[in-house]
């Protein structure tokens, strides 16, 4: 079986990020497989989208060494540090089903070292929710915005907050906005300028962009 | 010719606006006959979408009874009396690429008699815009809104006034929002309760929903 | 968790309608959080899409506190009103399918002091069943339409009533009707002039468009 | 050049249609190779799509030849005899802009001998005007709709008439309903039962499947 | 419950097809309430879309009143008598899994007194198959064909009979070609001329237009 | 300017096909850079889509060099050696519109030495004009298909030839069919086993496709 | 039953590749008849999309029958002979998700004698582990690549190695890449020349693809 | 006029970039208005999506208050002070059709302060175009990535390079790439960690994003 998977040992050096283990597509064997890789190289790592089926189906061995958050649907493999100084990152949710996706990246950030500030249920339709915290969000280097449904929010706070906005379109919503594509095609066609997009539900990627982006200080 | 044109005469004693002629698909040889029709019948109409070129063509008979004007291209036939009383519709709208479908609202309520209060150019990337003429758009009965891009002018009115709010996506963008389709599905999505949508450009649609809301003290 | 979750307190105050509950996206643990925070309040609320499961989830003390409605979906918490008057909003129904998302309006005008009369069933492929109601319809401010499939009942009513015709799509029907969508670009599409859509599903929004349109009278 | 076409001469005894000639795609060379390949074998053809550019592009000996109506942009190459009895198939369009799809339904039906009976511009806005010839319309074993926007007229006139009722999409309208894509939902999603549908704009197709239908007494 | 189910009673006069009750959103209670008020009627009906779930779940005394086929999905309430006469329509499916859909034809054919020949699993690729049969689909005054994937058979035949072909697209595929999608706008773009076009998987629909089809020698 | 166009030079050498210049959204200030590049390196080079505008906007010069042809809107810069062999390429199209598709994968077999027979206009509507070849079609290696419309061409043709099969989608057609997106989809669905499929117009990739095929022979 | 099944037995003599059985749409009444009706002629077949549930659902007998293989969800039907020489046929993965298709595609070409050689997880996000491949790589002449997400590992190996590049795009991925449509549109717009497209998941089909172009050296 | 042009004066100072003007939907009457308001503001302005032709219509006097670049159709409205230090941005473009995006992104940068390094034509099927330059990109803090077609450049840079990547899709293309459509999906589906997305052709906004992330180091 380990064979069949290719360790991307050397992305930490190559790019800052090591490679994280997208659990979505994977069965319990092969996922146990990729632990014990892992585990023979000593690499910590990142699981992403591991549901608590997935979770609750690996061996008493492996599930010990995993510290799994269920909202989330995350796991760390081997030890985390705590952060090493106050958040730069706020997160900022639209509705409550937003969170699982917000808690992805903010697990995603806590992995490599990166405490966040929580904004959550500050939906745009209640505007004074995000009103009274600009002044809060503005002090931020990057914000990550999460939301779902017509995704109104990216505009918003772009519009308000000089930080980078990372805006992460989320799969909450029915009719036109099922599957988070009404709030993609907001947080891409924004009139707020230099919004950061990934895909539907990609806290993870979110959390990559701003990783990149708190990095910048040590070029050159 | 003639009875290839079957006006609708009884539309304005069944709902209370008459037939309007949309002259988007038809030839001009096809629109003379469709005016000749209605000038033997004595009746006024309004026409919408008469491109520049579609009026240059007619009669100059023809275009001496229309009242043409180009940016909304719309045109009165017959008389159209001064609006009876204060504006009772409020039209906004986020960029100036938006006035085109506005103006086709402003001319469909002038034709009925309304008169309208505008508010251009206030897009969500600059909020104060918005929020500086809360106040003033909360007591209008109904506030129309026209918006392309990403559409999250919607959401924003819609959480700040209590007037019925009518949502007009533009056609205004590129890229995922080419021809209006991401300003239609946020206002389709909007997390605000209550937003009336119209077809994309739809300003004429969007008039005879203020039409028929403002008419509503009269029943019973 | 209760930081998690922000009420819009003000909202009544600033557009009439006080924030509804979207259980969609909930888990249980949040839905109680959050109908705790409503109780300790002291607000009253109306949720929509509280699926039979969830309400069998909660605990004995909040279900006692719901008036629930499993064929809309809906839950009171807090005491309701009987209507002040006669129904002043028509309800009008394609198919069976779509009495659910009619429900859903109907509850949510009822939690605003507003009666609905009821006209089900009334397809367009049996015209007559819409024909012998139109003198009926007619007296209607609002005319609310619930309906799936090519959803021409849209365009027929709107061109018999002078109210003001809210459109609901509904996701029923299979092959190019999946999901509402022809029933959804039918609405917006008509022919008949002043028709205003909402999303698909979406009884609630409907409401909330008749609520905005029936408060008219009151402005100024 | 005539290589690159191949008649098929033998469509006419296996299907009872001739090959038609779509001008559509075809450069002005092509065409006078077509056309001067179907004269050398002596056939007659009916040509679909040919615009006037086109056809002024010919030369004066092969627009000699061609019978061209430029509304349906069709052209006959050899003679057409007159109908041999009354019309059996009715044509009903919704709009100004469905005429020139109506037509070309119309130009087929003569190529092949049977006339038509002409109901056109009764949108369903105004629905009277299909009321009013309902005794007219359930007389024909055929009725072909042609109809833009949102299509509501296939379902009101297939819930009316016995006959065999031929839906043709037209790529009239704007916004969600450009290219005809929601009309062709709606004639597809109908619910009344039994519509035939063609592809947007199709009127030759229509008019192929009345032809096959009207043949079928001849049948065994 | 009753007043929420319209029985159209009249339709089989007006058009010669009575009401089907359709029963995919509908539940066992609104499913019992048409029934039992059909019964009261002392109509006889077609059921479509019954799963067995939904036939199970009726009383006895229901389900002893029908004659339930658990492939095609239909239901007989009431009496069905023999064919009069020949197989006067040809069913053509492409693969196995477009036999439920045909079978829908096949019994709402039966229900309105309609035999059937059955040419089943003649898919493309094989063309002999197909071919083999030519001169005995020739025979018929109408072909049903249901096919998926890529729905290349719906040419094929067209290209080979004088009957009228009616194309069911099936939701059999994946890929590009889930849910029906492929095969159906090669149905609606077919370059034999008069396909028939009814929606993804409606069977039913196919075979009301072989019925009004079938029904046109009785006209005038 | 360039430094603005980097050449792939060592493409022939690692897979056996030098860079084409795609021409397609060049201005011709760059195309002309682009060759001029290509002179200085004494490289020879087809280019595909260069229109006939482009063509005829070339300096004299640069014109002489190449030899251009407006059909297939390719030319060749530098010398072309005459094909080496007999053909080992059958070219198929379904009608005249898929010429200009089908040239441009001959112009570029052309340009790599290998010779096609072509085999026009056989749609799928007259079968015995596939039939008819399905002998001398069986023979070849390869068989390039271009069709629009519906593209049943290609499942016909890959059930009756045991060569590789390449589907060149083709973007005639209208409605449904815009674009040649039912082409596509037929293409990829298709029932018949093993159909490489290119994008929609892409003659001079079914080329490659068919240039990597035939030297498998060389391999080991 | 077996008159609903008709196996094309001339395929393999036709087009060199004996029909396989799709199970995906077929009841375990049908698979049964279609085991049958193959013992019965004797003949051997490949079984592909089997799910586990079906294949526990047959009877022991015709289990006993077949030699299933759970991952790629095939099963051979009869005698399957080692492969008669070492691999010709690449077989590359981009990430654990993909492995199913792959496997689908190596057991289709192992029912035909041919071996493979896997390249398993070496996605474009760690480059390295596709170079090191690339001389590995290019002495294949064909090379069947499966990727699901954006797919970019089709165009970097069609770029880096000289055989026939077949592409399966694979249904792993969620929002904008959701059902493998990012994937699929990817290989079509490959910027890399000849790359040969299979519909979505269709492992079978590029095995066969496969099939036809490494039997070219054996035409003329 | 001005009334109907509201300048957000207050966005430098809130998000530190001022309000752009975006040409592409304003008449030269609104062009002018515009100008005319910034010009007596005392405001500088970068426009962009200006026209040669809306260049050309503007007066002698505006014109001379512009410097206008036609390749990325920009116009700076004041002075442009040079860059005050050495690039802290790499312009990637896989073809020349994106040059005219990227340059977009150039011009937006200067109007800015910043200055860039161009890395232009190095698309993924020639590989080394982009390996030789991994060193060198790899010393830039972002990375700008303008490409059409598949867009796999963006997921083999965001693999090589640990700097912020912002990925700008290309309207270059045809078939299922048109509209840059297939590039978007690429972007946002990368197997890449941390790309940051932007809408297609949005060469102003990934400037933005840029400038956003480049100022990081000044908070706090």
């Amino acid at each position: 079986m380990s064979s069949l998977f290719v360790h991307d040992t050397d992305r930490a050096r190559r790019i800052g990020l090591p490679e994280a283990i997208l659990c979505a597509s994977k069965t319990v064997d092969q996922l146990a497989a990729v632990l014990n890789a892992l585990l023979a190289e000593g690499s910590r790592a990142l699981l992403t989208r591991l549901t608590p089926e997935q979770h609750a189906a690996l061996s008493d061995d492996l599930r010990r060494r995993l510290h799994y958050d269920p909202i989330s649907r995350t796991a760390f493999l081997g030890p985390v540090a705590p952060p090493s100084g106050p958040p730069r990152v706020a997160l900022v949710t639209g509705g409550t089903g937003d969170q699982r996706v917000a808690e992805e990246a903010a697990r995603t950030l806590a992995f490599h070292g990166e405490a966040v500030e929580r904004h959550y249920d500050v939906g745009v339709a209640g505007l004074w929710r995000v009103l009274r915290r600009r002044e809060a969000l503005a002090r931020f280097p990057v914000v990550i915005v999460c939301a779902g449904m017509e995704g109104a929010l990216f505009s918003v706070l772009a519009g308000l907050v000089p930080g980078l906005v990372v805006a992460v379109p989320v799969s909450a919503g029915y009719g036109i906005a099922e599957g988070g594509r009404a709030a993609l095609s907001s947080a891409l066609a924004s009139c707020a300028p230099g919004v950061a997009v990934v895909n539907i539900d990609n806290g993870y990627g979110a959390a990559c962009v701003a990783l990149r982006a708190l990095r910048i200080a040590t070029f050159r």
